[in-house]
């Protein structure tokens, strides 16, 4: 008997979640640690929603590191919990890990038939125009809202945290992160769409979000921002050589000039034969943890 | 993007599946090694069935054992392939993992409303009665003609393998590998159903199958054949305390009690804290497919 997630309904709020901001929908032991399904009421956004979250053991005898895991199209918070098979490093390193859903959801919110726009396709952009704007609120969701209410509920090293993601994901994840390097120690991707103003997802969805000029593009696009302000610390990015997207969504040789020509630390891999999927990310899934645990046990002092 | 196998449609046969009977859906490069998911049509069941097969790097040197894996109700052979992350530690010992479905599935096929009778319930056993007996003969396809498929197709070592299983494929675990202990080395199984005659579970899927003449069901019910036969390696077992199964259909000291009547060798660990799912599993996949690769080196010489 396997248990879809997702038909769950949330139930009363458990009491070992300290604080009210989360209500829990799911709780399984995991490695040593608890891997939980969450469910809140965003301001940002103005919907309910969902966030995974793997506790280590480690957090129940001090404040450990946060990883933010970022999803690609068409995913879930869902999809990275039950596919990667981050939780054994997670354990075995002390991080906590926080998979947010990748879009707001539900009838009141627009939607599309195109699996690039829409719910589940957030971009992780604060949309700007009609009928996406009043939801679609995600950059300020992910890198705002999110981990103030995670810093209050959950026993982490406030101030200083990872994220990473894949595809639509690892865009998010390095716009944020080049944004906000004072909240962001650490970051890498899977698979990243490194361009977005350049290749069709991206263009769908800017123009869609964000309107028709292209100046209130380059806030999103991880190759201007890093051409522009770089970041502090080695960026780590897994690309498969067999990724169906890799020529045309995704155009990692643009991401690789802008780091020679900035002169950003980074370490880019190539990965032979590797696609887009799961089974890539769950490969590679431990050494970003370990790239992420360094910088962030450093900046602790740790 | 999240690609769900289940969705796609088979493809013409790859060049390096040598032999025919397989097709192949869809593959994916993991931890070196090569995940495929299959389909082929089994003279078993009547019916097209799938496959997946996780193929480790040391398989491309030379022939390697193999594992079986069985799934429990409700899975397909998708469950156990995504979120047990069973690919890394079959990289580094050098095991094939083979997971079939759970049972003969499509339209002409009977089915019913419960979770635990019809498609995704096989119970891996072969039906005596209408309307299953047509299609529902799990116990063949899974003991006799699924390995004699894998070992003209795959490089695998022949004669010896081993079989573990997750719930209702925990009891398909147990029952075949007694039944027929020339043919595998080696057995293990998470939240077993082990006396499926006396809980509701199996009672219910055992009648509509088998028929209501209990004699029939002796042969495949795990605490019986133990107390009859038992098995010529230890049997490993892993159950969660917290699963909520356990005290209805999965009753685990019933087969206790029978591995010490017989003093059968046995390991069977109650995780404090554990659940039913595949969190549950992917805890301690490891260690079972330790266990099985020490078994069958030992037994291939290797």
């Amino acid at each position: 008997m396997d248990v879809d997630q997702r038909q769950s309904q949330p139930v009363a709020i458990a009491g070992d979640v300290r604080r009210r901001p989360f209500q829990e929908i799911s709780r399984a032991s995991s490695f040593g640690g608890q891997q939980l399904t969450l469910i809140h009421d965003s301001a940002a956004t103005g919907t309910p929603m969902r966030v995974s979250v793997y506790q280590p053991p480690a957090a129940e005898r001090g404040a450990v590191p946060v990883v933010y895991f970022l999803s690609g199209l068409t995913c879930t918070e869902e999809n990275f919990t039950v596919k990667a098979g981050a939780q054994r490093m997670a354990s075995e390193l002390g991080l906590m890990i926080v998979a947010p859903d990748t879009s707001p959801r539900g009838d009141r919110v627009p939607n599309s038939d195109d699996d690039a726009l829409g719910q589940g396709a957030g971009f992780y952009v604060d949309s700007t125009e009609a009928p996406w704007s009043d939801h679609f609120q995600m950059f300020s969701y992910v890198s705002d809202e999110l981990p103030r209410l995670i810093e209050c509920t959950f026993p982490v090293i406030r101030g200083k945290c990872g994220i990473l993601g894949h595809s639509m994901g690892g865009h998010g994840a390095l716009t944020i992160a080049m944004r906000h390097p004072e909240r962001y120690g650490s970051v890498s991707a899977f698979s990243p769409i490194v361009a977005p103003s350049a290749v069709p997802w991206g263009r769908k969805a800017f123009a869609a979000y964000l309107g028709p000029d292209e100046a209130a593009w380059r806030e999103y696009d991880a190759t201007l921002l890093l051409r522009d302000r770089g970041f502090p610390t080695q960026i780590l990015i897994d690309q498969g050589t067999d990724d169906p997207f890799l020529q045309t969504q995704l155009q990692t040789e643009r991401f690789i000039d802008a780091l020679k020509a900035r002169g950003q630390s980074a370490k880019v891999r190539m990965q032979a034969g590797y696609d887009h999927s799961y089974f890539f990310v769950a490969t590679f899934i431990d050494d970003h943890l370990r790239h992420h645990a360094h910088i962030l046990h450093q900046g602790s002092g740790g």
